[in-house]
């Protein structure tokens, strides 16, 4: 099974990676973005078989260790890879 | 509009960022994980009313600017938010 974790930075946080994105972005030529948020996925195999169990696991982990929660938020999607 | 594009170092390219997360979270208890894999995600709004054309455009930036696709895979995500 796999867990994949995506960390942002909360709306309102100032994002400096993100805004160096945009403006090399613009100057690449790019038109029409206009906001630019940077994050960090952290993709995890797992060896159990549930889901729901995985889901808390996973958000257990954010809490704990993965995001800042003062300053990140964090969704997480589980994918039952080759199962029927 | 907003594109999600994830970058992920290529199978095969050394992760010392996942496996220091692994480790981390093995010493914490959590048990059954096989692998960690961490990389970026960049999220775009984007002002065009064109998915396909947004697609292109993202995957553009990833070639030229985002990923390093020597070492980095990446994939697109489309979300047309608020749109019937």
């Amino acid at each position: 099974m796999k867990a994949i974790a995506t960390i942002m930075l909360r709306d309102g946080v100032l994002d400096p990676q993100g805004d160096a994105v945009r403006r090399a972005l613009d100057h690449m030529g790019f038109a029409g973005i206009e906001d630019v948020r940077q994050g960090k996925v952290i993709e995890l195999a797992l060896s159990g078989n549930d889901p729901e169990q995985a889901r808390r696991d996973v958000i257990e982990m954010c809490e704990r260790l993965l995001a800042n929660t003062v300053i990140e938020s964090y969704r997480v999607e589980i994918e039952e890879c080759g199962r029927p």
